[in-house]
């Protein structure tokens, strides 16, 4: 999606670790009005393809799922990182290893709110080693689900986590891959240097 | 707003302790045909209010925020429970009690999302003691900003914080409002016995 590129080449900031910060417009601070394109672009790259709950995982995640899941008009999902007191009953579980905290936690979603007949599209603001997206399917398959695909806002190419899911054979899109990134200069895959 | 009175009634569940669970619908499963319902109404509500920015914290309240910013068209802002290392700069805090997890934690939010010329509405899922949504306006404030007013989607009236909140001198809706519940039985405010 070439306006996100540009939006983050133009407000996103690079960090030291390969962090890329795009607080500014894409989670703590969420652009709605750009929000709402990108969820109409999702919409499009998963076209003909049936989607009947859109999952994701606390807490950055929440605002772009939302939006994709009000774009495609069926119930959005999020898993919880600290299983809360109020969360009864039985839950999936799947431990996932955080690079940015540098540690596992295990996400949770109760087991009422996705059933066997779902075909749920899988979505996230950062997809870097791709562990949150891979603890997510296999969530979907404890509960004997269809991951109808997944979707990332940024992915970064040069970490390996969209390639190893697309190699296992699901529809992984991302409205925008980072091939590169220094200080001074972000480069998109598929981008003419 | 009656629709949601009436969707309290037929998908939430008293648990002991006060705790009323509607995750089926309006957190950690979000009905997106009804949220979006909700932040027309919550738009209704403050129209003729500057509103330049929307306001809660993670986790289940960005949802909301979300379909109401989204709704307004301005961008959402999102208060972090849990401080991460991807945020840089200087951030405003203030100290929360929460009830559910019997703890004090601080909320932040970076300085560079608010300035003091924004007008800002606050929004959260759940409006019991109010204190989330107090420390919300206490980072308002400390930014030097307005609070155009504050919504919550459902507010336990018996618990006190919402008129504690109007009692303050501001805005503050709530989309259905519970003045007593039981196993049985869940009555709403200014509702006919």
């Amino acid at each position: 999606m070439k306006a996100l590129e540009e939006k983050i080449k133009r407000e996103g900031t690079v960090l030291p670790g390969h962090v890329l910060k795009v607080g500014s417009f894409l989670n703590q601070r969420v652009d709605t009005i750009f929000l709402a394109k990108m969820a109409k672009e999702t919409k499009r790259l998963f076209k003909g393809i049936k989607i009947t709950k859109v999952l994701t995982v606390e807490a950055s995640g929440i605002a772009f799922a939302t939006a994709v899941a009000m774009a495609l008009k069926v119930p959005m999902v999020f898993a919880k990182k600290h299983p809360s007191a109020n969360v009864s009953g039985e839950q999936y579980f799947s431990p996932v290893y955080s690079f940015t905290h540098k540690t596992t936690y295990d996400i949770a979603v109760s087991k009422e709110y996705i059933s066997s007949d779902d075909c749920i599209l899988i979505t996230d603001d950062f997809l870097a080693n791709g562990n949150a997206i891979k603890g997510l399917i296999d969530i979907v398959h404890q509960a004997g689900a269809t991951v109808a695909g997944c979707c990332a806002e940024i992915e970064k190419g040069f970490q390996g986590g969209g390639d190893e899911i697309r190699k296992m054979g699901y529809k992984m899109e991302s409205l925008a891959i980072v091939e590169n990134m220094s200080d001074t200069e972000i480069e998109f895959r598929g981008e003419k240097k």
